[in-house]
């Protein structure tokens, strides 16, 4: 199992979060990246029930999770996290530069023009859930994100990964994909439910997950 | 006058769009990374109002702007573009890698973690205007954003760009900010007020700015 307690790459997480997010928090990128190369890991976790300590606020200023240490660099973001492990295993992001900066668009791609039209979506679903305000914004949000998922779905007509090869993208257009796992949006795009269900059936993301949510079982500090 | 007919890298932008986005679209954080480091380009202009074409869809599939063509790598997504000229100039991305990935962190902290948030506050006041659920939404909104700034507030209170020197990082954070010049969200954070106004003084920002809001007067397809 590559958490290990001894690893010199510690990421942060979260040892308890309430059961609808449970499965799409962002440490899942980072596990996943690491599982996808063998590299051992330790996780640090908090409550997320629980205020970060100032501490934890010198690590990750936004107190949000996941923050990365591998004793050479300490950093936040898990987008710019998944380029740094990429850029030191071409498994995560391939050397030649055609294809390297097309993996480096759809990373940006699926944090900027995809995830926070999905994020809306769940905002609505999950966090204003029962406000009547988000009952009115749903239609529209769904429109807006079912033009972006289309653009998505149209990449996906001809290649297997956004890039070619499995990359980073992928690691983050899938966990961003995740997040609409409550409704049956997907469904409508067979390529994308296919490139999701693809992604998903890899061993490493796999383990990554089942380590996720083994966390939040596990007593507070561990 | 960097701008320049013949030269080898392409950057889209728009010749025409409507007044409140104007001096806020995203071709602003290349032009000015081009500006910063005295690069010939050219810009290939589009009518915002105009759906684009299927050859446009090849280089940006999501159709927006900027899209980018160096003769080398054509790709999309301005964060990306951020990070391909970041890697060709220190004076936009430095090489030493605590530096270079602080700002990488920043980039993708601005993108991800502040962006979202204050575009969320764009789109209830400038595309949902008068829509019912918007006035609801916009207090809850608001007050998610001002979060995102407080941190951005407090890790300026000890610099004066977010990686130490000025890099892309700032690029993309200050473009950000400036979603907010219809409010006077910005004004209750005086290290963020000022360090706007730092980057807004900077040659290079105020010649990308010029071309930019010029190009809106230009006949189409100039």
């Amino acid at each position: 199992m590559p958490v290990c307690d001894n690893a010199a790459t510690v990421v942060s997480g979260f040892n308890n979060v309430p059961p609808p997010v449970r499965g799409v928090v962002r440490d899942l990128r980072i596990r996943w990246a690491l599982e996808e190369i063998g590299r051992d890991y330790r996780m640090e976790l908090f409550d997320a029930m629980t205020p970060r300590s100032d501490e934890y606020r010198e690590w990750q200023p936004f107190a949000q999770v996941p923050a990365f240490d591998d004793g050479e660099i300490r950093m936040f973001e898990s987008g710019a996290i998944l380029l740094y492990l990429g850029e030191q295993d071409p498994r995560l992001l391939p050397i030649a530069s055609a294809t390297r900066w097309q993996a480096i668009t759809w990373l940006f791609a699926g944090m900027n023009s995809v995830e926070p039209h999905v994020l809306q979506i769940n905002a609505i679903d999950i966090f204003h859930v029962g406000e009547e305000w988000a009952a009115q914004a749903r239609p529209g949000a769904v429109k807006l994100a079912e033009k972006k998922l289309a653009v998505v779905e149209k990449a996906l007509a001809d290649r297997d990964w956004l890039a070619g090869p499995f990359t980073i993208a992928d690691i983050l257009m899938v966990t961003v994909l995740r997040c609409l796992d409550h409704t049956d949006m997907i469904a409508a795009f067979p390529a994308l439910a296919a490139y999701k269900a693809r992604a998903e059936a890899r061993p490493a993301f796999r383990r990554a997950l089942t380590e996720q949510l083994e966390a939040y079982s596990a007593p507070a500090g561990e």
